[in-house]
């Protein structure tokens, strides 16, 4: 009986499974790094060249001798004399001298000699036109090597520059061999882009660890079968699979198991050899519910570490470690399933692969639209719906604050949760939450 | 030149985006509901029947009349003879006639007759034992039908109950023919619970629009080439295909075109007749940028609407649709690219979908390591690492505040953004934000 249970606190119950799994590195695989967004890096990814690998302007305008325009200004400009144009992508094949400068684009080579930028809004073109014919064998050049010599046109600088300004400097991004992305790291659009900077196309990524899960229940169906009286679908199987895919785990279904303790062993015992964690939904009944308990405990030692967690829903979760690996018994009631799966077998999974901790889970700050009750000494997670229609930071003038509305009727409907945008947490010290309060949506 | 471009603010344009772009419904496909998780839903969804099917109990305990519970309480007791159990998974087979109850367990049908549910908690068994064979054909049942009669068992009720109390009805959750999901939702893991709920395994979904990415730029090389002096590999096929994957559309490069126009426009025009969608990343220089317009430009009407954008990184923004499809020219630096596109091409592409709008994009909120400078009349974004070390929130004590701390240097370079862990928006009417103020963390 759930009443008899020591319950545990969420974070207290997810850290005594967590330090029960074994340590160590994930297994891993190479992929392609085009392919590699959301997974988990397996090793660090070195740099083998510097980035930049030369000397780029940051900016449009003419490379100089930073020393050649000390003292300039507005009203007291200086002169240099324009050597050429910086074609894009080549070696500029000239050089500054002192007195000279180059007309550069963004992204281009500095030419030796140079060491900074004057941005083109800072300069006037004198006289005469750019002397195509120094830019040397770049192949955006397209200079008539025909015309006839002209004086190299002077260009007026208006701002004094310093030696690097408007320049990124060879390894100014990264320096040769340096660890760019560390092991455990999640690879997002930047880190795609970041290995492609650097000629990195495969990557080693975390396997994605196979959950299985087993939905149990004598009044649990397949969704393709046609619910006799006192029958329902099978939901848990379905709804975790989705979560588990979410987590970056892969989910694999064990099918509907009766409330009946030796097959759920046999099931149970083929899923954990099979997998690197196991979920079991349990029937929604007492009896089935510690037919879970039991049929965990047969697979294997340190077995079942919290029975019950205070929280709702989902106060009869069972969390237990079995020969190295999670099992974890989720309450039959597809919410509170939903709902302890993003508690529990969320981070289980990121330990898994071996994703760096701490992990921020965003959410959404909103006012609370009415006053949410809640038992003292229970954490309690309510579904809200998010609506869009409050200014309410002065200073952020345009930034909109969301209304958490809470769902009505009784929680435990799967489509009360799908009507939800997010859920928001009532810890375990507070008797409610009042109306006007600003609180954080965690988005479902 | 950029200074001379009428500059639009973020919010501005991208609204003058989205209104350009035809109305209407997505292109749909049919796919498993398994396999929806993350798309986008095309049409309505209704219920074909009530969930649940059959009142049900949410508790464990003994199926009773209400009105037989009437008055009673721990102090005085009433007592009501045990009928039976209700198997699962199957119709009770029995009622509950006044006087009489019946154990039932969460998600158990209720007899006939009864009309609430008692916890168990609440009552005690007095004498004798359950009535085995007044349960009928159950799947669980085990009764040995050949046991002596004893006399039916009393149970003590200490709590009244109403009726309905602890007890689900037929249609609580969804009524038949009722819309349960609609067109534009995104599916998420409780969705896709509720369709296997009701027998729905099949989805109508938007297609995932196709999105081009063609990259320009004299200076850019293929990942997979070594790069000579001068020469930089291209990063923003392979970011902004992986962005455009988790916006929910399907990338399809169009390699590196150089900085030649009329190449620009063949290219162009074949991308937007077989997408959705064009995004171009202009070369890095200004000669480059100017050639992105004018090849969009080219594509057909209304063209360009935006050129130039309030914003640091990525005021050479362009936003355009030519003929009903949009193009958005990125800048070719690799970090603007990435949040130019986070601001336009996601919401575009959420527009293709059909998602509804207003999405909520969650964040975390976190406090700010020093002073952050802004040009007053632009909206900067910052880039920060978060940082997991302060507890904040006096009622909330067990929440834990991030701090963000600005990543150091210059701002265009992959691997900056790399290290960060998200974007702090700088409205155009600050000056900066202080050390310690809280601050909306985007994760990227």
């Amino acid at each position: 009986m759930p009443e008899f249970l020591r319950l545990s606190h969420t974070n207290e119950a997810l850290q005594t499974l967590l330090r029960a799994l074994p340590e160590g590195n994930p297994s891993a695989e190479t992929i392609e790094t085009a392919d590699a967004l959301d997974r988990i890096l397996a090793e660090d990814v070195r740099a083998p060249n510097p980035l930049p690998e030369f000397t780029r302007s940051t900016v449009d305008g003419y490379a100089v001798r930073a020393r050649d325009t000390f003292g300039v200004s507005e009203l007291l400009p200086g002169y240099l004399t324009l050597s050429g144009e910086v074609p894009m992508g080549t070696h500029p094949g000239f050089a500054v001298t002192p007195g000279s400068c180059a007309l550069i684009h963004t992204g281009g080579m500095l030419p030796d000699g140079a060491d900074a930028v004057v941005m083109i809004e800072n300069t006037q073109m004198i006289s005469g036109e750019v002397p195509h014919g120094r830019s040397q064998g770049g192949a955006g050049t397209t200079a008539d090597e025909h015309t006839d010599p002209v004086p190299a046109p002077k260009i007026e600088i208006g701002r004094a520059v310093a030696e690097g300004e408007n320049v990124l400097r060879i390894g100014e991004d990264v320096a040769a061999d340096q660890v760019v992305l560390k092991t455990g790291k999640l690879v997002r659009p930047a880190e795609i882009g970041g290995c492609m900077a650097l000629g990195i196309l495969q990557l080693r990524v975390a396997i994605k660890p196979i959950i299985g899960i087993i939905s149990s229940g004598d009044e649990v169906i397949s969704p393709n079968e046609c619910p006799r009286m006192g029958q329902v679908r099978d939901v848990n199987s379905y709804s975790l699979a989705a979560l588990i895919k979410k987590a970056g785990g892969k989910p694999k279904t064990y099918g509907i198991v009766p409330d009946n303790l030796e097959m759920m062993k046999a099931v149970a015992l083929r899923a954990i050899n099979e997998c690197a964690a196991v979920i079991i939904t349990a029937g929604s009944s007492a009896s089935s519910r510690d037919m879970t308990d039991e049929a965990i405990s047969s697979l294997g030692l340190p077995g079942v570490l919290v029975h019950g967690v205070n929280v709702r829903p989902g106060k009869p979760t069972i969390l237990a470690v079995c020969n190295g690996k999670a099992v974890i018994g989720l309450p039959g009631n597809p919410v509170s399933a939903l709902v302890i799966a993003g508690l529990f077998v969320v981070p289980m999974i990121e330990k898994l692969l071996g994703l760096n901790i701490p992990h921020p889970h965003p959410y959404i700050m909103a006012r609370l639209t009415m006053n949410v009750p809640s038992q003292a000494g229970r954490e309690d997670w309510i579904t809200v719906k998010l609506i869009d229609n409050e200014k309410w930071d002065k200073r952020n003038k345009d930034k909109t604050c969301f209304l958490a509305e809470p769902i009505f009727g009784k929680s435990n409907l799967i489509f009360s949760l799908s009507a939800a945008d997010g859920l928001v947490r009532i810890p375990p010290d507070a008797t409610g939450v009042s109306a006007g309060e600003i609180v954080e949506v965690v988005l479902i």
